[in-house]
């Protein structure tokens, strides 16, 4: 299984494989300070909300290494670290990576790299759990044992430290033998559907069909798909879960077709502290995104683009959210902290 | 205006602008046999229902002059005329366009080039006709002086033989002053939204925005536009209308917004023997069109795709239909047979 990021000791370096360029060139980015991390993340050559929580974490460690060589004082490097944070407004892993060992800094840079790598493995094992969860729920749901899936965007090993959680589910129930076929959207603008999913699937063996976003609404409402699940890089108290642009179509789509539309997330993509998905702020992202292909130009001079990198699929349209913690049913429970529950 | 399409009288040619090179270069194809034109329709150098109308009339015409030159007999013209009618399966228009000029075969050429060109004088009243009624319908019905649009595929002159369908609405409204924006989905897999409708937005100096197909959903739900509309390649005898993939999310995300969502075609594109859409035949396209990019692969190798090029949207999610004959409103019309009842 390909890993989005792997810590390497010494010199200590965060090692990114570069995004950008999958499918057809794997080529890593040896990150070894704030300014590369942050251009790292805001190019996408590390994208997916799990993945980024890890990155915010080692990230810290990065950011204190850099600070000892290059005698920041402490308002610098809590500048620094701050600017790790906020690299992208959507996902709350980053911050939440970020927030995680920074009352760590203060016993020291291998204090730091130590929890980095103990969440980063409790969110493979997250992974792992959620899955279980949402396969086992998804068999009892459907009354069937051969499933067919759709999923949007990104969510494999790619996008999380290992495994994945919406591609973790369909990884679970392939290996279950469960498992018939997955549609893959495309994902634009940046294709992380056709660059990186079908990537995936490819090297674990998964039959499947890659199809423009906007073929997602007809596959499920002629009925050549039993579900649909993707991941999530916010999510509300009640709810509400932003993800990639195009996701609130596919789950409306699933709602009119009377099938399941699951999020799949760790529970660090609970965010308590926004109430509904009205309080999320939506990335807007450059209109070159758009507006070219692969270096070509495909609108007229002078045109602009409209390029939110996400969108807010209300809780009404989702019937599971899974975490490792257990799943929530938004749209059968009335309670508007539903997702708290789930903290017992 | 660039137009689509134009008869030369001399020597007797077919001129298209290759719409596969907009809209970075403006080139023409000078079609004078049935080959010409038949991969100019499969390459969709020439696209768009009410286009593909003109060409299937003018293409007999073409046949005769080849079959006059390269002495064919009546069968193999007969089935010369019969490619160019199926060289789309899902555009009703072309085989409509065949239809109209073929029994005036025997009166020669001549006979049929002057019903061809009536039949796109015609078809371009009648664009500006139904352009009229959908502005009219448009403003009443939601109380606005100043609209903002959604549109998706390209539907302007460059997909009929002038003036427009759905775009046509849209350039009435700025005629009336009462066009406040348009998001234009960019419309993959061949981009028709960004390289055409787009170039035709800028051509007319209208303020727009272009957008990838998967933000249509949130842009209709977060209350950005007005209303949607898109034209069609055949409306089902119901009203069930089968346009570019992409469109019925559109059209889903326009009743959950509660939004108007019109479909605007000349009466050519009802299809009063085809019952309801389940019936509508959906071509599927080549894999390449989804997995390259301006030539560059962007899925792994050995990838397949699924590429159907339309999908269809069930009446319930259209408010109007609007053609030159006048305004169904499928959603509240019971009567199975609804198209028909504009025939008076």
């Amino acid at each position: 299984m390909v890993r989005a990021l792997d810590w390497v000791a010494e010199p200590p370096t965060l090692r990114l494989i570069d995004q950008t360029r999958l499918p057809l060139h794997r080529e890593f980015l040896d990150v070894r300070t704030v300014d590369a991390l942050v251009d790292a993340i805001a190019t996408l050559a590390v994208r997916g909300a799990p993945a980024l929580g890890a990155c915010g974490a080692f990230g810290v460690a990065i950011a204190m290494i850099q600070a000892d060589a290059e005698g920041w004082d402490a308002a610098r490097l809590a500048s620094e670290v701050d600017r790790i944070r906020d690299a992208r407004p959507t996902a709350v892993n980053l911050a939440w990576g970020v927030d995680q060992v920074r009352p760590l800094m203060a016993d020291g840079v291998d204090a730091v790299v130590a929890a980095a790598a103990k969440l980063t493995a409790d969110d493979t094992a997250a992974n792992r759990e959620l899955s279980r969860l949402g396969a086992d729920w998804l068999l009892t749901r459907t009354g069937k044992t051969r499933l067919r899936a759709l999923t949007h965007c990104n969510t494999g090993a790619l996008a999380t430290t290992g495994w994945g959680t919406a591609y973790g589910i369909l990884r679970e129930l392939h290996e279950r033998g469960a498992l018939e076929v997955v549609y893959a959207d495309e994902t634009r603008p940046l294709l992380q559907g056709s660059r990186l999913t079908s990537f995936e699937l490819s090297e674990d063996g998964i039959p499947h069909v890659v199809q423009v976003d906007g073929a997602a609404t007809s596959t499920i409402l002629r009925g050549l798909v039993d579900f649909a699940v993707t991941g999530a890089d916010r999510i509300a108290a009640n709810g509400d879960s932003a993800n990639k642009i195009g996701t609130v179509g596919v789950a409306l789509a699933c709602q009119r077709a009377g099938i399941p539309f699951l999020i799949a997330a760790p529970f660090s993509t609970v965010d308590l502290g926004t109430a509904t998905g009205d309080d999320i702020v939506i990335e807007e992202r450059p209109d070159a995104e758009v507006l070219s292909l692969g270096g070509v130009q495909v609108a007229p001079d002078g045109v602009r683009a409209f390029n939110p990198a996400f969108d807010v699929t209300p809780h009404d349209l989702i019937s599971a959210v899974v975490t490792e913690l257990g799943i929530v049913e938004p749209d059968a429970a009335a309670d508007e902290r539903r997702m708290a529950r789930l903290l017992g």
